[in-house]
């Protein structure tokens, strides 16, 4: 066995581990990142960045199919699953190719041991059966994996998730995409767009992150008109074919699909890395963790990075990768740092973004709100992506803004806006003396804060929302 | 002689007059509008509203043809001009139908005389040969026309300008598109996506409102990609057909056109107003305009919108429309209202904006800046939109913003952004704490402010912006 000694043990070699290991080093301590592969961050492999190359294509293949309300007559077109595919991979290799040059050169250096690590001790990690690492501070950065959920268990090779999708070489004819979560809708409506004849299914009524009921209601209907999207769907039976597909019984139907792709959730890897053995955590729940300061509980472990199961971000998996790796450098000495204010963005058509306090969140305080219906505004329709519902909560008190559900034309962007504006503790007064442009969809956000101001006045939504939810 | 008497006469029922006479009613003074028609106002139109939809048209046009890049095979499409205007006029109309509603009104209520109004007298504006209306203050909201260079005055009807072009009934096969201007760009380059086959010409090197000299070259690259762009053209004669069409000698060329599109700027519409006659004003140069106020010189008339010459935007126009009503209604009392930061959006792709100060501006005092190229942006690549080029300019002292100017891709949204945070006297440093998702084109916008954070310690530029210039 060999034996390697550093002040900074790093689990994970993905966006948290790396950021994390740049941060130790920066503090003038040694780091070592431990991680059996594949290399190249969930993010730009199998996640954001080749799910953006889908979505890409989808949205061409779309544009081309509704072009006839502008006058463009597209008489004739196919989507050629290959050209989609061989586009998506190229440009995620370019993309991934960044993040896999730095890797030689952290194995080639000895910052980077290939392997699965495990604590031993609490001071100690042992990677396979090659390396003991010892260390003064440990950092978890180990990602996430797919969760399956029980009736598909037993699937084989018909089942694959997100990383088995970005290995094809051409789209299937159809697919049966379980989840109606962030990854579900992505993936689910751009599949459908490209021609894949798609079912995507969901329970409990989930739309990705949504949890105001006006919003969840617009965006509800948007889904049910473009595709066979049940998300609230009763299980019957899943069946393996011979031929490689698979037959899905429920809702009193039966449908043929040829591959079922995994999107219903992801669940943190922290399992089989010793945690209740050495250090006697319950895996199931960790103890507290400061997210302005990444450590588990009073230890000298810290964690960051999709495994928290917090904000499965790549910019909160960077930041908390900073963080965790700086405190872990100085530990004892511990720093909390201000998060930025939430920020979350799903790339369906019209998108979906969620920006500080989601309506239940806010609802557990009392709040006052605003909105807008995205299917008469100027700009939205001008470019036919006059779909969608915006609310925004903010304080009876102050009006200060505290947060938005966002479903329409565009939203990334002006998640962004709102999210600073509730960095910055902006009251809707402040907001609306800044300059929107005309015709903008930024307008839209205007007229839904403009909507908040007017109701200031008014009582507020006492705490559960009954009110709002059921005027909604 | 009819004779009517109010507090505020105001001259246009545009924009800035509608919003003239709605703050003078708040403030709870009597106002009439003057105007001869069309109504509807110039954005709504035959500005920002009907251009919108025909770019919606154009890009549309253009996704298809380039969908080849993403795996999909558009094989037969084709412009139905007749479609694309009847939309373009369909919705226009649609959008002008809502304010000509509330002008039916003003008409019947006697709040809008139709006709064209002029001084007569201090406190007398006489319409046409109809009214005398007399008041205590007056604001000119009559917006402006269509700038004629000298070569092209004698041309008939061949020659349209915006408002022409949007009574088409069908798109020619060919349009000389004289300006490249922000009107220019914005319509030249939609003809040419419809199939139009497109010249656009200026004078002078103009690229809109550009004057950042490596923003400017990026720009120019791309355009002369795109289309025949020629923004120094040297002028040899132009000829009217007897079929109608025209021939353009210039550059050692000579091209056939059906239709020339006069899009070389506006000029305020200032004349024949009496303001010589009776204030002895010089129209060319009329008395200083604080924006803050609107008033004219110490005068009880005031002006509002595109007429005056300064920032000729819808909004810019509300805001100026509300201030002259609201301190015309009170004078001699007046109140300065402190302005929006300057955020300007032409609607070409790449698009280009324009926040705070210039370039040229900002060389008046000395400033740092920084550059993000948009060719490697992730999420623009992603989208196949890697093209542009952003410089954002901040003071060297303590980073604070100051401007930008911007051709790139959507930045539309993240002009909004930096214009938020200039009104605000946010410090780059502040803006890089806020949220930026992944992948956006907003973090093309983090590497410019980081660009502008690293050079920060650098001397700054001298005055003049020589050092700038001779590195672009």
């Amino acid at each position: 066995m060999k034996k390697v000694t550093t002040h900074v043990a790093i689990l994970g070699a993905g966006t948290a581990g790396l950021n994390a290991r740049r941060a130790a080093e920066k503090a003038g301590k040694s780091a070592v990142m431990i991680d059996p592969g594949p290399y190249g961050t969930t993010c730009a492999r199998v996640g954001c960045m080749p799910s953006k190359l889908l979505i890409a294509a989808a949205e061409v293949a779309h544009t081309a199919h509704t072009a006839d309300m502008f006058g463009v007559r597209v008489e004739s077109m196919k989507v050629d699953g290959k050209a989609v595919m061989d586009r998506v991979k190229r440009e995620r290799d370019r993309f991934t190719g960044f993040v896999l040059e730095s890797i030689d050169e952290h194995l080639e250096a000895g910052r980077l041991i290939k392997g699965r690590g495990r604590f031993t001790a609490p001071n100690v990690i042992t990677v396979d059966d090659h390396t003991e690492v010892h260390f003064e501070t440990a950092v978890i950065a180990t990602g996430s994996s797919p969760f399956v959920p029980p009736p598909f268990r037993d699937l084989g090779d018909v089942m694959i998730d997100n990383e088995g999708l970005f290995d094809w070489d051409d789209l299937p004819q159809s697919a049966l995409v379980v989840g109606t979560g962030v990854i579900g809708l992505e993936l689910g409506q751009a599949l459908h767009r490209l021609g894949v004849r798609t079912s995507l299914i969901g329970i409990d009524g989930l739309i990705g992150p949504l949890s105001d009921p006006k919003v969840k209601e617009v965006a509800q209907k948007v889904f049910e008109d473009e595709l066979d999207f049940r998300n609230d769907y009763q299980f019957e039976s899943i069946e393996e074919l011979e031929d490689g597909g698979v037959i899905l019984r429920a809702d009193g139907r039966e449908d043929r699909y040829d591959t079922v792709l995994m999107a219903a959730g992801r669940v943190p890897n922290v399992r089989n890395l010793g945690l209740e053995e050495v250090f006697g955590w319950d895996t199931r729940n960790l103890p507290t963790v400061d997210p302005r300061i990444g450590q588990i509980g009073e230890s000298h472990v810290f964690i960051a990075g999709d495994v928290t199961n917090d904000r499965p971000l790549l910019h909160e998996a960077s930041d908390e990768g900073r963080l965790a790796g700086a405190n872990a450098a100085t530990w004892p000495e511990i720093t909390a740092r201000p998060r930025r204010a939430p920020l979350g963005i799903i790339f369906s058509d019209p998108q979906i973004a969620m920006v500080g306090k989601s309506f239940r969140e806010a609802c557990d305080a009392g709040f006052c709100w605003g909105e807008v219906d995205y299917s008469r505004q100027g700009r939205a329709r001008v470019n036919g992506k006059n779909k969608g519902w915006v609310r925004v909560y903010g304080s009876c008190e102050d009006g200060t803004l505290i947060g938005a559900e966002m479903f329409g034309p565009h939203v990334e962007h002006t998640a962004h806006l709102l999210a600073w504006a509730i960095q910055q503790r902006m009251t809707v007064h402040d907001i609306l003396t800044m300059p929107f442009y005309h015709p903008v969809v930024e307008e839209g956000i205007r007229t839904a804060l403009q909507s908040l101001r007017s109701r200031l006045h008014l009582p507020e939504v006492p705490n559960g929302c009954k009110e709002l939810i059921e005027s909604s």
